[in-house]
């Protein structure tokens, strides 16, 4: 007869490079999580809304959004992962593949790259990760690098600086549908804004987005549909515990919501003709967000360029920013803005010559 | 380099009778719009509920409840008729078509039948719209018209009181499936209410629904849900920086919020054995509802009628009243109940004689 | 001319052992109810979770999860039974059948077993029920009895305490897919937790499960969507005229939730492995729950022993527990335990020798 508090994840000292995570559970998008999480973040591409304008661009049925299959994915990761983690430092080199459509399902497999513990703490490091998710077929719907910092259990635990030589290479593109001449994409040109085809963007400029969005506690469940269990979003009793111990002494919200939401909050200007993202080379959560703050997002354009191989498309190498505002404190005037999230961003847009005659 | 902060929506000087809006995203029905919405409702017609009863009675398979109908196509002409709008004041003859079901993709096109500029107010002045919502096939799903007061971006511009002289006309009558001898219809009868076929119903009677419902904030991502973007329903930090500009100084709920909820409240008593709404004549929201008010619904019965070429079908007018209860001010005794909500509804209801036996 | 306030459900003296109720409503399982409630729950056991993986272990798809099963069914009896009720006193030998799917019709039906007024107060007595709830092609999906104490509506109506002398006897034994040789369950055994087969187990242990979820408000809409439509749960203005009369002087959180919840709470550590739950014998609400509440759970493995007639399985019989805390009293320290939910549970589980190798 035992008490047993079974801990799930791993420690520092837990990880080498070279090993590889099959990681658990799996996850068949539904049209619930679809519905939920796709029209949460505030999108306004008909591929994500719109069956049939996806069939006519050449897609099986709805897309899944980008930013959904980045949490789905991701998600399945965190248990193995950064269950233990104090901080997700950084997204490097996030690159999308097969399309995900409802009824897919995603499985996630990472590999240790580099563990670096800390030189100034010995309770922490750095581990640094490479993850892929494919769907059923087999093929890379998305591959990406991340930097966590993590707990150590053992604070004696003697923990090398090490360093795969070689990183594991994915091959992660994306499978745009091919344009089809007289597909007759102009009849429903009228289902995305006309002033999103890659004709419209100059290098330099910024877009102030003008919608926001306030994040209430329904980022407990939408936590919860991505099967991220982190306590940190979602067991009020442990934060009350010891408030101090906890950012803002609050239910911290998932970053995956805001980033989500960024995405979203862009759309109607940068992303309403984007048939797909291609990369993101950095990323990363510069400011906490809890229940009550409303989102912004700003994009910047940083460069314009050809797509590879494809006349009807472009590409558009952007920063999307998300914001939100704080109260003043004394001889502040006013709401002060506050940085949450940072982008790198480059995605395939299509040509208005090619798809609004 | 420019920042650019784009603005949608059309102002008042933006609209001339004769204009058709081909409306952006159109909206496929998932399980899980349908779920979150359809049962949020509180709906109890099986119709909405059972597969396997709507197959039984000639559907194709679930049926999506007009309230939700009306909520998906009316958000698809937010955008571009009512973005900048101050209040909507009237919905008009909205008429009830082809069956729509799970799956299913819904467009929106509306047509600006009058504009008429405030003889007191130089910043506003009356739309007068005709929209009409189809599915895949081309079939009309619903047919309505509505009057909104907007906003002018430009005070000094001159908007000429015009209509059109003809209205569009748009063939908008229910299918409802036909009756079939020998279909068993009695078997699961015991699935709805045996109180509510057309020979229970007596003109001139009054139903007060029993069930109220409150309404959280949860409001937000159901508004989300169906692509309503409208800043006053979602963008928290927006009407905290000017709290005396909008309506109780507060996030207001959707109209469509309420409206589905009270045709649903009043469901277990007036439409659990109705295979469709025909018309709506007239309504309007009659006062504003914010997260924390329970709403309740009324139910006058103003005729019962038989249904043009039906035997086993009847009509009832119906006028659908919501309400909501505020506190007392000083002198006042107990809470005070506040009308929100106003429908003049006519709907198609079994008769027993048919379906019961 | 009349005003009609219909009230729903039957008090203590319209029951008499015997009697059948045919439920209204049904309800087919939709991808948005299976996703909301699911994922709420924190289940990990992949069968809920992934379909390609439920596939691989024989059945059709994405299984519903037991407390999803009786949620659904358990909420088509509230109206008839327990719409008056004062408390739902205990659930007692629920059994679960045939697998249910998304897209799965679901309807139930109820006999009165036993009627019992109660001896010291005249105003109330106990119902004794036993339930069962069919898919369409009329297998049985789970079989249960309850004792639930219901109101009078007039306390001077004689009610006589009777029994049935015969039970209803339903068959109802889970249908788990047959163990296939060679059907490569080894591949797919990383996406549950490891240590979580018959092997693992040892009468005797307790398992205090690591993770905690708080129930915000969301438990409105989740009590909705199971059609559950019991005014004590989402009647705010009822209980705000009156909160002496209700328990805590809040809207009470449907029973139905928390045990959801502790089902999912225990599943990484019990149920990752477990193909179906077999029989619940007995199971009570010990304590409330409201909105804010973390929620807890522990489980006691009481027995370990053979699945009868399957070599690749055994059966688990344990108590599952939930538990909160609240606020410390004068002279108390810390928060205090407090227990909400108690049931006795019998699962069945896989064995390593048969699934991991």
């Amino acid at each position: 007869m035992a008490t047993i508090t079974k801990k799930r994840g791993n420690y520092l000292e837990d990880f080498e490079p070279g090993q590889v995570f099959r990681h658990k559970g799996g996850k068949t998008v539904t049209e619930g999580l679809f519905c939920s999480f796709t029209d949460f973040s505030m999108t306004t591409n008909p591929l994500h809304k719109n069956a049939e304008y996806a069939k006519l661009h050449g897609y099986e049925g709805l897309v899944v959004p980008p930013g959904l299959v980045m949490n789905i994915v991701f998600s399945q990761t965190v248990e193995d992962i950064s269950e233990n983690a104090r901080a997700n430092l950084e997204y490097i080199n996030m690159r999308f593949g097969a399309p995900v459509y409802v009824g897919d399902t995603l499985e996630a497999e990472t590999t240790i790259v580099g563990v670096k513990p800390s030189s100034s703490n010995n309770d922490r490091g750095v581990v640094h990760v490479s993850s892929v998710g494919r769907k059923q077929d087999g093929s890379v719907v998305i591959a990406f690098e991340r930097k966590v910092q993590v707990w150590k259990s053992d604070f004696e635990a003697a923990v090398a600086d090490a360093e795969l030589t070689e990183k594991p290479q994915v091959e992660c593109t994306p499978e745009i549908p091919a344009y089809r001449d007289g597909a007759g994409y102009g009849d429903s040109a009228h289902l995305s804004n006309s002033d999103t085809y890659l004709e419209d963007f100059t290098a330099g400029d910024v877009y102030e987005h003008s919608r926001g969005r306030v994040v209430t506690d329904e980022h407990i469940p939408l936590t919860g549909q991505l099967d991220n269990t982190s306590q940190v979003h979602c067991n009020q009793f442990l934060i009350d515990q010891n408030p101090k111990k906890y950012i803002g002494g609050r239910l911290i919200v998932y970053g995956g919501v805001p980033f989500n939401l960024c995405l979203g909050l862009s759309c109607p200007d940068i992303a309403d003709n984007s048939p797909a993202d291609i990369v993101y080379t950095t990323g990363r959560h510069v400011g906490p967000v809890f229940a009550g703050d409303t989102v912004f997002a700003s994009t910047e354009i940083r460069e314009v360029r050809d797509y590879p191989g494809r006349d009807d498309l472009g590409v558009l190498a952007t920063t999307l920013r998300g914001h939100k505002f704080r109260a003043p404190k004394d001889g502040e005037e006013g709401p002060q803005k506050v940085d949450i999230f940072y982008l790198e961003r480059e995605l395939a847009v299509r040509r208005r010559s090619h798809y609004a005659r």
